[in-house]
């Protein structure tokens, strides 16, 4: 099977949309709303997720060495974890040494928590809160240490510096979230991401009150897991990269101290290969087998057909529902393509004797008894999609990948859903194109009330072909920020424009919870350019976006040693630049350009123009670069149309009708990717050559 | 006792070198080295500390995905873990997923050790090895695993990006250090370092050789060791900040790990005032003590006098010589000033009983007896050069901070020592000027070849007043690498531009070890814009430095809470930018430059005379940016003096003698400090004006 027809596990989005409808989606987006009777006021504090209610005072709290943060009410080991974190981040925000022992100073930050939470962690449960700032005293009160954990975070984005020094305006918070599920799901297989890596995006999935990390454990490429009773699955099917089991524990207890639930994938059937390594008899067509190292869809599927699987998935299910508290386990059950069951003599028999027809039946048979396995250890289990059958039992939750049509059917017909399809960080859509997907928009508008409760949420996924633990907070922040707003805030909560402008404060804050997504680029930058200069590699990075993800699997040919030391690995998958330049042109092209909008213009446009013939000479010395040759003329060429449309346009001139003509067929030919580079500049110049006059 | 005559502790060198003086130093340290007759030949690889044999092969060995690295020879877990760390640095490096297990690759990387080293790590144990490099395969000897480690952290820098890819240049390496004791000191107790911050700087020592970290763990402003004899120590001393001896066993063995030898220092009989909130009966006057929170030198003092305080001191150092294996331990022994002793009636009284009529004879009194305590627990006691007194046994190793006079004194009269004087990186003196103090230089270099023997080598020395977890790197890094090369490298390699050329190599590739000297300052610079966009901001910094230790003093009002978060603490203690600068300027002012030279100056000035204006208004919205406002005006009056001193060079026009009368007093003032920040670029601009030829 071919990467092209392999990839949709990997990229949710069908069809494969082209990248000039992509960049106009992102310029539509970024358009100010249009003024709706009901639209709510613009959020005017830097918060996100935005709260349900935000009344404004009069003055600041100030945050300086007297800051005293005390527990009141009902109080845990993770209430005081959790104030001495918050006072870690607001430390390394401010810079301030704040005092640890509360003792230290007088009380002037009140936490008052009424009664403990579960444990485990269960869904649904009141994760609302109250905060208030008044110039003298903060008071934050939650029925349980969940509010709170919310509360603490949104109290740390209140806080920034003024002229006055660091301090939070006075404003009274009411809170609570839309949806009780906001997940993020990291793919661990694909490429192994360490306990580091996961913990520092917990931290910052606390940061923007996301409340489940789901975790895909197990794929063609690896098996992550420390398993006692089967040890081959770990010593065979992971290349020595996996969690042993007390990993695992400490990576639930730090979630849990975040108020973070940790949902388990071990995918099944299909994409089940590293499982084979070691236990080939699982397999529906004779070993041995080795690890996948390609990306794709792939024929090994466990066979359904013995009584062995079963009882082998139920000694492994077993050990792992008491590895794992969360009551719910994902079984995954996407994307098994049948072709070893069609293969099987054995297997054929089995469907014939089963009156079965189809391979989606013989799964459908065989997620029905794994479903079971799941229940008789105590847990609710989760699947993509494809789990949906006529049996499949009522509480058994379906998570929609393949669009959204999935999700209202499945609710229509009673199941508890989460919405994953629009939210797939790995395509590399911008944060506007996440952000205008909701779970209750399309066919599920026409959900009833009872229905739409099935909805339960949504998670954004990061699968990683692309992903490594250099670049994994680069590609998921700051864009899951827009996602867990969507799925926090209230529903009228949309503005594209305000919702850039406070991810990029939430974006400068995820720093101070250690998170690289800032420092990842430039050093990845300096390491292509081995130690010149890597200014005009920034400025073409600037501009540049990685393709959607199935065209980048067209260019090249990547397998999971590959290294990813790119210029497309470097760069985060949405430019701010390229962004705030759209902006600017559509404002010129409109004709309401101030003279310094049209300065700011020309200078940009200048700037790229000339950078071309300061990094060529660059690009040539490192193997890392040497393909970025063209990419970086294209720019050069680029901006040189944009100068000569600039320049009709200021002088009310109007443009040769041949000009108008090749500078837009330039245009789109410019804005196929070079070297896996996408250059976003091009729909911004197409505004500015279709807004001059033509002869 | 003032903080301007408390601060010879802190800061070495006596006396105050005025910034003009400095700069002055600093541009003659860069003017190309003289060629003498025997000179080397300038090193030609970003080696750093640079080999004492060097022999260029031919071709290039490929460093990609079928590395494979073994281990041949004598083996032990320690060599095992080097062997992962160097794959894991080298991965981080490269981007490339290099395969951990040895038996995935063909081998191409030979590890050849014949026997173990001492453990614990010994003082002048075979550091030697060699490193042969051909286009098939690299083959690594050593005597032992400390050479080996030396040798991989030698190929990591030669691996570079070149038009190929990864690859390290054909050569043959014969190395051994110059000096057996290679140090870093850091003070944990002025700011506490976190174990994490110990360990990044562990690893930025392993990389260049550095083989002893002095660990200064007690001092006026805490006690940051858990002892279990006397607990009030860090339950009082520390504000909850301290190391548990887990973790201390922790670092040693991180240390070890990487061939670096760690030595406790518990500063007695003076900067103790720690050790007296839980203990006030070691002092010489009655309690209760507080923990010091200014800086500079206080009274307070062990008590002497009493059998009390020696057996306390036996028990405590009886726990600590268990705790710390190295066979050196450091009882301090500096500026104790005595006044607790004259002001105490019962010490006066024994000190008259024993005929003593100073107190520095009380002072060798108490360290004689404690270094028979230190003796007596199989250590040997090391101390700072006031530990030197008539009766000092011989074997006691002298630290010579005040001046490089001590240190031949004290090797001319037997006793083995150090050299600190003149590496102190807490003054902000430039790497050259660190670079250019040697051990056997001076009053040195009369002893005798036997005398000389006794010169163990040096240690660099970070106190930390104004150092946080936040900018240590940023503070010890990457100078500590010219120190390191001093103690290592041939006598004979001291050429500045060359060292300059690979500090910036070895600078950068210490990125890939996880030190954060290049990513605090653009964090710092965040945190006080406040979220606008810091490039002016960057701008100013980029030129500026602190001013050196006592003058920063001098300009405010610090204690240990003081927030370090300001421009001064963000910046590198040493401006790349003013430094290149003034080569430039220099190139002018001989009548040298080039078309493109006179450009980029004129660039540079332009640059900084027009960022005053976009910066003055961004300064005023943040309480951390409100007092740069003269700094910034300054940047621009001395880019203008610049620009107009250009002016009249490139037209080889006589300059009015009153201009530039007026100019050279404008910018003597210039060169003060302006809000703790020193603008670099005057000596430049000086330099481009006393070029100018006088009517």
């Amino acid at each position: 099977m071919s990467a092209a027809t392999g990839m949709k596990r990997a990229g949710a989005k069908v069809p494969v949309k082209t990248m000039a409808r992509c960049a106009l989606l992102v310029f539509a987006s970024l358009l100010p709303a249009k003024a709706a009777p009901a639209a709510p006021a613009r959020p005017v504090l830097p918060l996100m997720p935005y709260p349900s209610s935000v009344k404004l005072g009069v003055g600041e709290f100030a945050v300086n060495n007297g800051f005293g943060v005390v527990l009141r009410g009902y109080t845990e080991p993770r209430l005081e974890r959790a104030r001495r974190r918050f006072l870690a981040v607001l430390s390394r925000e401010t810079g301030i040494p704040l005092r640890r022992e509360a003792a230290l100073n007088e009380p002037n930050f009140f936490i008052e928590t009424t009664g403990p939470s579960a444990k485990p962690q269960r869904l649904g449960e009141d994760e609302s809160y109250r905060l208030e700032v008044t110039p003298t005293a903060v008071h934050l009160r939650a029925a349980n240490p969940l509010g709170i954990l919310h509360g603490l975070q949104t109290f740390l984005q209140l806080v920034r510096v003024t002229p006055g020094g660091f301090s939070a305006p006075s404003v009274t918070i009411d809170d609570q979230p839309r949806f009780p599920w906001r997940g993020l799901m990291i793919d661990v297989s694909r490429h192994f991401m360490p306990v580091a890596a996961m913990e520092r995006n917990l931290d910052g999935m606390e940061a923007v009150k996301l409340n489940v990390l789901h975790w895909h454990l197990s794929d063609y490429q690896g098996f992550r897991v420390e398993s006692r009773r089967f040890p081959l699955l770990q010593q065979k099917g992971s290349d020595g990269l996996y969690y042993t089991q007390d990993q695992i524990r400490s990576v639930i207890a730090y979630a849990r101290d975040r108020g973070i639930r940790v949902v388990p994938e071990f995918d099944v059937p299909g994409h089940a290969t590293s499982w084979f390594v070691g236990y080939p008899q699982l397999a529906s067509a004779p070993g041995p087998y080795q690890l996948e190292r390609r990306f794709g869809i792939f024929d090994p599927a466990m066979d359904p057909t013995k009584e062995s699987t079963y009882q082998f998935l139920d000694s492994f299910i077993g050990e792992m529902a008491g590895l794992f508290p969360d009551a719910y386990f994902h079984i995954g059950g996407d994307e098994c393509n049948g072709k070893q069951w069609e293969a099987n003599p054995r297997i054929r028999a089995f469907m014939r004797a089963h009156s079965m027809t189809t391979t989606a039946q013989l799964q459908a048979y065989f997620t029905g008894r794994v479903e079971k396995i799941v229940a008789a250890h105590g847990k609710i289990a989760e699947g993509w999609d494809e789990v949906l059958q006529p049996d499949t039992p009522r509480d058994v939750v379906i998570q929609s990948w393949r669009g959204a049509a999935s999700l209202s059917d499945a609710a229509r017909r009673g199941y508890r859903v989460l919405l994953s399809a629009g939210y797939y960080l790995d395509l590399n859509e911008s944060a506007a194109e996440h952000y205008a997907v909701d779970p209750f928009a399309g066919n599920a508008a026409s959900l009833t009330p009872q229905q739409k409760q099935s909805i339960l949420g949504g998670e954004a996924a990061m699968w990683t072909e692309f992903v490594t633990p250099e670049n994994i907070d680069n590609k998921i922040w700051p864009r899951a920020a827009a996602i867990a707003e969507r799925l926090w805030s209230p529903e009228s909560v949309t503005d594209p424009t305000s919702m850039y402008a406070r991810l990029a404060t939430v974006s400068r804050k995820l720093d101070a919870y250690g998170l690289q997504h800032h420092t990842s680029y430039p050093r990845m930058l300096r390491r292509m350019t081995g130690g010149s200069d890597p200014e005009p590699l920034r400025v073409l990075g600037d501009v540049m976006q990685p393709p959607e993800l199935y065209a980048r699997m067209r260019l090249g040919d990547y397998d999971v040693f590959t290294p990813l030391n790119r210029l497309v690995d470097a760069i985060p998958p949405e430019s701010d630049t390229a962004r705030n330049f759209l902006n600017l042109a559509e404002t010129l092209a409109s004709g309401k350009g101030t003279p310094e909008d049209w300065r700011k213009a020309e200078q940009s446009l200048a700037m790229w123009r000339d950078n071309d013939a300061r990094l060529q000479p660059m690009l040539t010395r490192s193997q890392l670069t040497a393909d970025l040759g063209p990419a970086s003329t294209n720019l050069r060429n680029v901006a040189m149309s944009g100068l000569q449309a600039i320049g009709y346009l200021q002088r009310h001139r109007a443009t040769p009708r041949a000009w108008r003509t090749s500078q837009l067929s330039f245009l789109k030919e410019a804005a196929k990717p070079q070297a896996t580079l996408v250059d976003m500049i091009v729909p911004a110049v197409t505004q500015l050559v279709e807004a001059t006059r033509p002869q």
